[in-house]
């Protein structure tokens, strides 16, 4: 093939531009490109996305067969090349950047220019003869940029969703598995960072998987409830201008049967085309997962501090050398990268924040930079779960002598002696043991204030991590 | 009365102080005080979390009474005092800075003072006597600051939830009203600040009134099932320790029926009394309402620009003289006001969602920072929104000439068209008319594109914002 | 006085309204009263940018004097106006909302009435007797809000600047003050929470002092530079219209001498009307500030954590019993503190950053937020330092032999003998004493790895802390 | 090649790993790609910071070898391998995460494992070949993660300024450059979206030079100042453990030879090792470019809104044509771009300042995250200033008949008539306009208050746009 064979001419109303001959995507996909150098991210970085894309334009192929408008051969070609892109195939022609002007034309356009050209081959034309199946008027047929992109948005949001559920339920199950097989082991509480009052390390990572089963509930039930009402058929700003009066109805309801989410039309189209009210809200839940998980690493990292000057009453696995000049050392690094991608997932709040405040009149035009920053916060934070579970938690490794240890030399202890010898003298104990360095049972003992079977009983672990009657004293 | 007598001496482990005679606080509230000079914001500043900690400090004294741990006459003496905080009386007595160390303890204290002192009176004693009824060992049986405190803070956010819900729907009744008055406003939308295709001012307003109305409905059915599972009786960590173990059952059926709220306890109440999840989502969602608010307020600002050199559609009601130096100018000081009402709002959701993540432990050390944010950011909502629909929404008019003026002068009118002409035809008469400065009828006219009986069906506004079946061209 | 007497009626474009008698301010002031109620934060809440708002005016008067606009007795009774408010008297006629609408035309006017009626009085004249000194016409005369307010705020935070560095300043003397104390006491440093190599607690203490001086440092010489451009002449964009044109040297002149501060006029008033990169940066700077303080009080919370089963390493003076429940247990009350006011600061910063971006076109009408955020945050850093100082920092005491306790229980001291030993020797230990629970020093000495006084030597703290010449082996 | 041949075993002390064998990376390398699958950006997609490890290298290297610790054809070898990185080759095999746990560790290893099996293969022995000359012994010698991965990256920042310096000088100049043309275009000020005075055209957008330049002014003389101090030779924790004392003069001083920056070591090494300060104030001055980027933006937006229904006074050039459904749409994509890119870096800057208030102890280990996120947002700050001047700034036109005619028909006229009037006619005039739809001159005309010469004298833009001396009325 020559030099000169390996483009195509396409035009627009801007004029012409060389497209490469083997691109399936055309001029304006080339404009914004060319327009938008920015993150280096492209739109095929984010699969789910791209599939919605397709589906979108197969539901409204669909409506538009349905009501005449749309020719069978037509259909049956755009179908063809619909389902290559469902199947996760020709992503790579996916190559605007995620952060781009136009509040998603140029997204919408990649898609009707490669769909368009897929299906010209599948109906034995080449690229680029627009004539006998065109991008605008053919693929993107009934809809808007405004109502086709929001979309594509959401359902490619909900797609992603049950991956995400599935890394936290795993990672929950973990936690919850390491609470079983610490359930015996006796530590001491912390509040505040100060020594308080004994508790079981099997209630602590059961707690890690409680606060974290809160969320795998909410997001189960919220993000539907957030991402399902869809503006597809309001066209430009949600009046449906231009549109048949039942194409809506029959656009919709495609979608939700391509894509098997139950998707319904919105009810106030107008408000549907530029509110971002639901990808505020939820960012601000995975904002939420994003400090669960920090708080859980930071006490992860905390509890294993040590192995002499710290806490360590746990080990966490080691994953790597943690120093070439300090000989042993091994440092807690999935947790640590943990922290840092919460950090990145609050900052991506913030973008969306910003974004969705920016919104003018009758569309948000920055909802290219909402997409992608939930896109990425839903994707790092799925992948800092399985790092976190694989990588960390199941190999997580109990120092129960080193917890009872703390436990027996604590001034808390005092505390479950409380009922029993008074707040008096409890505190008169607890100064004396802090001043003196010695024991509270030590001192306890030596003053003769229980008897040992007493003491035995109070001091059972079943016995201090729950409430429980205090026999009377007398 | 003598100066000495004007102090009274209280004691606790650090000491003594001099309390003012006259102040029903005692010691460890006055120790905060002389700690916590921060904000300069008092507790009474927030008269429901005042109201909510009477609440608890009732609930805890009924479950105690009912367990034999508490005297009746202690009992009563504690109730009338609740009863009087109940009613809104004494609040200047909760004199602790919001932000405040120790995780709420000066909070409890100061809770636990103010009662002691008030039931000893009740009883015939003098403040400070509390040999009779004691801040600790009565009014805080059964309790740590550790569940009583964040028990109260959510029922404070409840008690004020309705009276938020209420402004909030004030609001949305007084958009959905101007959207029923502007119903016939035909004018254009815009997308990206560029003329797109026409619309009405009603629908414009209805739809401010919709996505407020989703954020009704969310806050309706989000908040109480968020701030419902309470702590109370989890003590120091949630394992309950020297509660009485049936404590916890009572006490919380107790809270639920004094403050009508439908409260539950935490299942996990390890989990529960560190876990600040409920909080950082009520931000998260008060951070929409702001972003919606912000948003909705840059499109007054925006609709009312001019009134020569803007889109001057709308006047929003002059508030006050504009310019001492510009004669007749007037501002929209009231949307302005709610801009920055929103971005205080996004600010204290910033500071909520740190104070969460900073967690450590069996313990949130940042609770009262928390717990002062979210209040904030409540009652600075409210008083915006009552501030935007009193002093500006319901005095919008409409500039109904100037409306139609600029659907009729604009490109996007041939939008409309499209369907009748072609968008070849379209296309070259919105650069015609760009180019020549004239309007896109005139140009239709002149060129006979369609009769005058077809283009006005097609002008009429009923027929330009919605769907429509277009009649076969031919 | 009779019930009427208690008003006087004042008139502006938008009619007359009713203001109380002994008020100093007038009817612009009660307009904006009644439009704002919202954040109960009176500008007389912020001393300096009352006396900053008058020094303007002074500035303003002097200037219109000396080109013959202003006769000399309005400009006495102005002068005396002023002088009143610059020493403090009449602040708290200054009750307009921090949070307003109108870019500060509101707090420009009530500085505008309250100067022109005090001044009347100074003439003997009654309040409100406009017609012989007004407050548009000769308090405002040659001014816009445009270019006063935001002079006023400039002003207003240099003023306060000097009371934040002093703030500052003890602090560090405190914290190096410590670092001399603890200057002998050797203990382990720690990186990613475990244990590392040997330091000294003075060297710790020495970099807080370190890093709060590269702030003091960097905030004596940024903020003046930040903050002296002044838009003062410029009027209501910067064209200065209507102004004369030998105004706005005087005036700027005029407001350096009165203040003694180092004002410059902008180079560029279009741009200095509008422009808020000034706040912008000094709110990352306070930022950066509250990012350290935050870090050391983490520190502090650590270091001090147990007594039994944390680090233990300090004692934080106790400030206030820590738990009614936990006999004994004393909290770190203060650095929690600090960290909410930290939270606090970072999220006004953000309400600054968002309210920067909002400016439009030739104003920036959210300046009212930002000056507000901006004066909030300094006041919160500097009581949060000086708490931080007087009631912790200088009552700290390190536990010396639990510090010296940890570096011989520690494997890190492997590190120190590395040069010595080998790294493969090194190693080996480290891996045993982990194991075996022993210690370095006992298995290095039952192995006769290094003679005894090559080992005493090698674990003089002076030799351990800083870098040194390894004599050869062999 | 056989497949067992296509790995090389390598060993550390978790055990070993296959190794592709043409990877230069090695084991530990290999390890913490298994690690942090997060981001998937690697660290190669900053090239600035590849070429500033290998100066660090190539500066240890060199003070080793003076010191008589590395021996000359170990030098030569890592000298070799160094320049080949320094050049930009073999930056792809910098593959690790830019998100990762470990503080740098990861990093610095990818370092040193590239270095050494490039420098073993220059000395003539195969990749791995360890025993020859080893990536922790030889390539690391005398340093620590800790002291070598934040000099890099403060080095790697310095090394990528001058190229934003010269992207934004760039938009200044294209800023400056239309003020210029644009200076005789006489148009309406605005303030609160309400019309104000005049001014030309020229003057907004030489502010818009302006601000932009107080930027260039700033990043010249802050970044340097914040960057270079380095801790290099501080090793673990600051006190140089282990190192030659002659170490860190010697090879701080190499390092700032060999990179051509003015680095100096830090002065209180233990502040260095773990102080974010700089970062954090560097990402809070590139957050004031963004500000300032997003307010030019959007009123860029702003001022080309319409064609009809806006504002229309300046036109931006067509980037990709704007809508597939209304005709003859262009819409502001390329600032809506910049607007994106700017709450991007806010963001970031949020995420940053989450890191640097997370660090503990003698060290910060989020710092991977500072790295990361500030070197994103200087290259999207510099890729969206090149797009803005290149796609949009240098093309924009000015509609001067429409910017006239809205001077002329504008309320705000009547204040430049305001001295020569008298407020009181200028008030009635403008609302006598304003209730009538008339124009200012026309009534000043209709009731003669000025004569022609005058009046004609008054509105030469030249009188309008800055300050003059009023003529005595008389």
């Amino acid at each position: 093939m020559s030099a000169a064979a390996s483009f195509r001419t396409e035009k627009d109303l801007l004029g012409t531009l060389e497209v490469p001959a083997d691109a399936y995507y055309g001029i304006q996909t080339l404009r914004a490109v060319h327009n938008f150098r920015l993150s280096g991210v492209p739109l095929a970085h984010y699969p789910k996305l791209v599939v919605a894309l397709a589906m979108v334009k197969q539901a409204a192929a669909d409506a538009n067969r349905e009501l005449g408008h749309l020719p069978e051969h037509k259909h049956a070609a755009i179908s063809q090349a619909c389902a290559l892109l469902i199947r996760g195939e020709f992503h790579e022609q996916f190559v605007v950047d995620m952060i781009q002007g136009g509040a998603g034309t140029s997204t919408n356009m990649n898609a009707n220019e490669v769909i368009a050209n897929l299906a010209l081959e599948a109906m034995g034309h080449a690229k680029g003869e627009y004539q006998y199946l065109h991008p605008n008027n053919d693929v993107n047929m009934a809809q808007s940029t405004n109502d086709a992109y929001p979309s594509a948005i959401r359902l490619g949001l909900l797609l992603g969703h049950d991956a995400l559920l599935a890394s936290l339920d795993s990672l929950i199950q973990a936690f919850a598995a390491k609470g079983e097989e610490f359930g015996e082991v006796l530590k001491m509480g912390r509040t505040q960072l100060q020594d308080a009052v004994p508790m079981t390390l099997g209630q602590e990572f059961r707690a890690f998987a409680t606060t974290l089963g809160e969320d795998l509930d909410r997001l189960k039930r919220l993000v539907p409830e957030l991402l399902t009402e869809v503006n597809l058929g309001g066209t430009a700003i949600g009046t449906g201008i231009n549109a048949d009066p039942r194409y809506q109805q029959l656009a919709v309801t495609r979608l939700a049967a391509i894509s098997g989410q139950p998707l319904v039309p919105a009810a106030d189209l107008i408000e549907a085309t530029y509110d971002m009210g639901a990808f505020v809200l939820l960012s601000g839940m995975l904002k939420r997962t994003a400090v669960k998980l920090s708080k859980i690493c930071n006490d992860l990292r905390l509890l294993s501090s040590g192995p002499r000057t710290g806490i360590n009453e746990i080990n966490l696995p080691a994953r790597q050398p943690g120093s070439s000049i300090m000989p042993g050392k091994v440092n807690p690094v999935i947790p640590e990268a943990v922290n840092q991608v919460a950090f990145t997932v609050i900052g991506n709040d913030l973008a969306v924040t910003m974004a969705a405040e920016a919104g003018q009149l009758q569309l948000n035009v920055m909802e290219p930079l909402i997409a992608y920053k939930t896109l990425d916060s839903i994707r790092l934070l799925q992948r800092a779960m399985d790092m976190l579970r694989e990588h960390c938690v199941v190999g997580i490794t109990a120092n129960v002598e080193r917890c009872r240890e703390l436990v027996e030399h604590s001034i808390g202890l005092v505390t479950a002696l409380n009922p029993y010898i008074g707040y008096e003298n409890a505190t008169r104990i607890a100064k004396l043991a802090l001043d003196s360095g010695r024991g509270v049972l030590e001192l306890v003992r030596e003053e003769g204030l229980l008897d040992e079977d007493l003491l035995a009983d109070i001091l059972r672990p079943e016995n201090m991590i729950a409430p429980r009657l205090v026999p009377l004293r007398g």
